[in-house]
């Protein structure tokens, strides 16, 4: 092992939680522990070049180390000869699975999606049932009570699911799978109790009349399910299907997850198209035409599913529920003929839309960082109170749910809860009673008559109590003799814009979208009565408009929320109308700050690559950014040597450099992974010389043995169990060495090297030296390298080109 | 300079025309001749590893070299400070002029479309008004001569626009931009010429009444705009707006002419979101989110455009055109409610559908080999002619017009505009004559009443004596009482099929989507008629539905088919029926062959990267492919040796090599590119001896002077005028070479480069060995060197894994 000592060779891989080599002086015990006490002293000189920047991030509401996944072709001689020696039937069944999963993931998305819409039609329509009963009868407090105690009820028990159970479950999840799927693995984002957590949280919460969407819960459910479909198998439960191995890795994982990301907006929108483009334009980072055919064909199965069980309620089956087809909010009806004139109005929609969405990203952003600082404020607190009252050790404390106050997540939700219970409830008060719609053959609306005379309701009411999806409904409603007044839009819009900022950040899954089209829907609304007669669009177009500035403000997608949009609304005749809005609204909101997905990203410190390089990495070379001590191993290798490495860093990836005797000069063989390393040490198949062991090597293992399994149950260091006889014998690397890593010149810039990075999806990129008769590698770039903040702190100088 | 003579150290760059060695001999004045003629005997033993697979292709009707297109970023000195001295106003130059051109390019193509449309309507107008006349007063025989006579004296002068002026505007178009968006740069096929040629002719095809579309032409003419407006500026006009010199570089182009392409859709279809679907999902060969979002707003544009003009059209302003809206055939009214057993019908007709695609595409394959072959017949037999006739010498003839027999071609679209003409005209004279629609409020049409008696009509002829677009609409009608025979399908299918294979690959511009869409929808109309009763689905919808399983098998797109389908029908709720076939006929289609572009782009020698690697290339390393001389330079190199090599070889990348004693050991110093060594030279800053300049260099040129030119304007061999004196001089080649090249060890499997290769999107890649001490370069690897017949032409034994 050498460990490089001069500043321009010493260099990070994906280290995980450098320490400060807290733990090395207590590690002192293996046979080369002294030449690393010497090769330490100048490392310490250099802990301004080690890269802690970014090695950490907020899932959930704890903090976790990050890692990377393995995307790359980790090319080991091993690897090869799986590889070469795949028949014509090994690939028809990697194929035949690969399509096996997606029907499997299509199918699931679209079963839990429909069964989330059942779940949330009925418990929120008795709910709503029995508060309207209560209150036809001028009970006004006991439904009020019966009310905000169902919806604090409800609220509590997914506040508490996500707290206690899974915290990674909380919020949209929506920025969580699109870092998944940019390489980053962070803790249980995708495990089974998330997966349980966001299903049942998500219709708790959305039940509660919490201003809160199920498509975003959604899309991380269908990622979940790709996930735990995609796991490869378990040896533990015995299901070593021979076929499931071909799935144990990253990148098939990761084809996977996007089809189940896009299966979760079919089911969600019950739009197909528009849950493909979705998936394409904001989760993947990696696109490609064959996986497009694939998200495609998962997303129709979701369709077809959905399709038969409605059908099957249609029958009146299922409860409360049973209304509408597969469009959500069909608008067929009203038929769009607009004047040149009109378009000022669509303008008009678009810029003062964008304006509003990227102010409630700001707000978002607010909202959240308050929470999260009151948060920790909480957890200190009550630390030190359980620290008084138990004298618990700190470090026992740390790991006790304590930790994060999820008692005050949950007070939190319950604090929300009720204020969304009395805004829905009190504020209909507020609102005139107005006549019921006649001639239309509808009966007024039972909800909405409070202490109105018979003949009239509330039309506030009818807004305010009722389920998201029938509020948006009454706002896209074309019908005469429901104009809704503009006192109402006006309170009903400050409302849902105050509330669904306040609601997303709270400890339940709460998807984005919902929230953002009711404010948007009354916005647009709302322009249409206050322009009044000035434009001939129906008032039900401006609403459509008025949600896709704000969709186009907030979230800003063009091509995939123009399609949902349109497969929401059955309208295609505003398409041209529906683009511009969204062109506009993205491009003033654009200007102001980033979407509102981006941000939660950015919040939550994930490591996100970004698709262009920032302009100040032009000014530097791949070379100036490389950080950490560079840890190389040699072709055959002491075993201690290795696993002093493994204890001492959270490297991932350790580049191996055959030398004199074996070779004429110091020469890369190639890059060498902590999981493969760990793989082998448990293997035990040591020598006791250096000495090649060559092609023999490759069939004393089994490639199997190194496939990645997934949700961290790979081996630990701390899961090996070595003699120290063991210790002092030699391991030949090169079987699992990946020989040809990418590499790039220290010499080429920082920019250039970043594309290539993202492009091809790298974990480990290998920087060598210009002028060769030097050391082979001269360090190592992962994704925490061309992280701002790691760049920026080692060259402050370039803070003005950001 | 140096040539490497061992046979593993020797590799070829983009070479574009390695012809034996002929003019070598000739060549043998320069000082280094003697040098240069000694390397030669080893190299001529190392023939077979000269790569000269792929690097002629058919573009139009004539063979071109191929060349490829600069899409990296070439990090040379020059370019660095060029891009580190931009300033925040010129960053919004950039972005200001980008957003430009997408908006004058969807204006352009809205325009093109719009007058494209109005043309054909107008013209294939007159004539049916005039034929209809002549039949309506029983003058059959005129009738004919009328009808025949226009159509082909139209074809004639398409054909001859396609045979004389442009070649490359024949046929679709789309494979060509598809090509050129992989990064194959073919003999202009985006120049003004052909944009010119592509517009007129695809108005006469259309109008001859030829069995071709105008959607594949609009696809080319919207990117040819794009390439026109991303000239950035010429000269020789006088148009060097400094503004822009930024669009000087192939990766902008590509980006412009990907919104082309989308715009070309939009234009055709009047289909926005199914534009930037289809350049993203059949078009693009890189996606990017930035690109999504600028070729949305491009097509939104064209939308817009289209919108207002046909608008304008409605007054009746625009002769016979003004039918219809923004939506072509609209289905809006048929309400599709379908049981589970139609989906069995619709299975049905994706499976036949699937299968009649592969088929269509296979006997497109074998019109095609077909008409070249002919065509080659004919050229060889006129140019024994013409040489026996005036005595040319080889060469010259060669590059006369007579090379591929044009006068062929334009017989070759008579003979085919008449067969068409007979099949139009003659075919309903064995249709029975059926009553005219009655209550519906629609006359009897006009020019299908051949010697029928009054209030009867022939419904074939309703169909063959009638534009494309109204014959679609027909198909497509769910109207009661429009009910075609089953007798006038079959003969229609049969028609249509036919002449559509036969007219694709005569010398007009042909688009391809019309024609399926025609058989298509004739085959789902008969289906629908066949199965009568068992089906409660409308005639109209299995129209749709069998149009769609059509497109599916032989365009093989699925998401861009869907959205295109929808907005040209206006049927949400077909769209899960869409969905099942498009993934049937496609998943059917697949098993028998490739889409009809991919098809295409095959026969014409267009060296396409494809997504992913062939299994074949695991078996090899990078190193085992690599052919062809390699020939490096020095850092600072003779003026002589650099003349000498471009005039010897057609190579466009050089390695520089740095060696002692500049530096202590041969280090790889980067790569030249042949058009900035071309310009170097040209600026005749030379040095009396060998010395390195440095910085001074810098300050010497201007980045813009290495910016490359489009369309083939860059300098030749030929245009240099060097003195003997010059030649014997010295130059510097470091502030010109990028300095890091992209690089992968020769070990590296092939099918992990290729995969780096095309995610890149490289020009050229350095194999490197991978044990230090050898020359620092091994080899050069271009796109031709990944190419099956190269790879499998080295390594024969691979074939089998094919």
């Amino acid at each position: 092992m050498r460990m490089n000592q001069t500043p321009m060779e010493n260099l990070n891989p994906d280290n995980d939680y450098v320490d400060g080599g807290a733990d090395i002086e207590n590690d002192g015990t293996g046979s080369d522990a002294s030449s690393f006490l010497e090769a330490r002293e100048p490392l310490l000189n250099l802990k301004s070049r080690t890269n802690t920047s970014s090695q950490i991030a907020v899932v959930g509401a704890n903090v976790y180390p990050i890692e990377s996944l393995d995307y790359e072709m980790i090319e080991t001689d091993l690897f090869k000869q799986d590889w070469r020696s795949r028949k014509r039937v090994q690939i028809f069944q990697y194929i035949y699975l690969k399509w096996t999963l997606a029907l499997l993931i299509g199918l699931c998305t679209g079963l839990v999606g429909f069964l989330n819409n059942l779940a949330v039609e009925n418990i929120a329509g008795y709910k709503l049932v029995i508060t309207g009963n209560l209150m036809s009868n001028n009970k006004y407090l006991p439904a009020f009570v019966a009310f905000g105690g169902i919806n604090v009820v409800l609220a509590i028990c997914a506040g508490a699911l996500c707290a206690y159970v899974a915290p990674a479950a909380a919020g949209s999840g929506i920025p969580e799978v699109k870092a998944y799927l940019n390489g980053i693995d962070a803790h249980s984002i995708l495990a089974p109790s998330t997966l349980f957590v966001k299903i049942l949280g998500s219709i708790l919460a959305v039940s509660a009349g919490l201003v809160v969407g199920k498509e975003g819960p959604m899309v991380h459910t269908g990622a979940c399910i790709a996930n735990l479909l995609g796991q490869g198998g378990s040896r533990k439960y015995g299901l070593t299907w021979k076929w499931l191995r071909y799935f144990k890795n990253d990148r098939d994982r990761r084809d996977l997850i996007t089809c189940g990301a896009a299966a979760g907006v079919a089911a969600a929108f019950r739009a197909p198209v528009g849950g493909v483009l979705f998936a394409l334009e904001e989760a993947a980072t990696w696109w490609r035409s064959a996986l497009l055919w694939r998200t495609f064909f998962t997303t129709a199965i979701t369709t077809v599913v959905l399709r038969g069980l409605i059908n099957f309620c249609r029958g009146g089956n299922c409860g409360l529920f049973g209304q509408g087809g597969l469009i959500m909010f069909d608008m067929h009806s009203s038929i769009p003929t607009y004047t040149n004139a009109d378009l000022l109005a669509v303008v008009l929609i678009g810029v003062v839309g964008g304006l509003l969405g990227s102010l409630y990203n700001f707000f978002v952003d607010k909202v959240l960082r308050t929470y999260t600082f009151v948060n920790e404020y909480v957890s200190s607190f009550s630390l030190v109170v359980y620290l008084i009252c138990y004298k618990c050790n700190n470090y026992d404390c740390y790991s006790l749910p304590c930790r994060r106050g999820p008692s005050y997540r949950i007070l939190l939700v319950t604090v929300i809860s009720l204020l969304t219970s009395c805004f829905a409830y009190g504020l209909p008060w507020f609102a005139k009673c107005i006549p019921c719609p006649s001639g239309t053959g509808k009966e007024c609306p039972k909800i909405g008559n409070l202490h109105c005379q018979p003949g009239h309701y509330n039309d506030l009411a009818s807004l305010f109590l009722n389920t998201s999806d029938d509020a948006i409904r009454n706002l896209f409603s074309s019908e005469k003799g429901n104009e809704l007044e503009i006192s109402t839009l006006i309170i009903f819009f400050t409302g849902t814009y105050f509330l669904g900022i306040v609601t997303y950040g709270i400890a339940v899954p709460s998807g984005l979208f919902i929230p953002v089209i009711l404010a948007g829907a009354t916005y647009g609304r709302l322009v249409g009565r206050l322009l009044g007669s000035l434009s001939t669009l129906d008032l039900g177009l401006f609403a459509i408009l008025g949600a896709a500035s704000f969709l186009g403000g907030t979230m800003r997608m063009t091509v995939s929320l123009c399609v949902i949009l349109l497969e929401l609304t059955n309208n295609l005749l505003m398409l041209p109308l529906i683009m511009l809005v969204l062109l506009i609204s993205k491009t003033v909101a654009d200007s102001f700050n980033r979407g509102i997905y981006d941000q939660i990203v950015k919040m939550k410190r994930l490591p996100y690559l970004e698709a262009h390089a920032e302009p100040y990495m032009k000014h530097l070379a791949a070379g100036d950014v490389c950080s950490g001590p560079l840890i190389t191993f040699s072709g055959i290798e002491k075993v201690g040597n290795i696993m002093h490495a493994l204890e001492m860093t959270g490297h991932n990836g350790f580049p191996v450099v055959d030398e004199p005797p074996f070779t004429d000069a110091p020469e890369l063989s190639g890059l060498v992974l902590r999981s493969h390393l760990l793989v082998l040490l448990n293997l035990k198949k040591f020598a006791e010389n250096r000495a090649v062991c060559g092609g023999q090597a490759l069939r004393r293992f089994d490639s199997f043995d190194f496939a990645k399994p997934g949700l961290g149950k790979g081996l630990k260091v701390g899961d090996l169990d070595l003699t120290m006889d063991e210790m002092e014998m030699y391991v030949d690397l090169h079987p699992i060495t990946n020989s040809s890593p990418y590499m790039v010149v220290e010499t080429m810039s920082l920019a250039k090297a970043a594309i290539l990075f993202r492009q091809l999806a790298l974990r480990h990129l290998c920087v060598i030296p210009k002028t060769p008769g030097r050391n082979p590698v001269v360090g190592i770039l992962t994704r925490h390298d061309f992280m701002p903040e790691h760049v920026l702190g080692l060259h402050p100088e370039l803070i003005h080109h950001k």
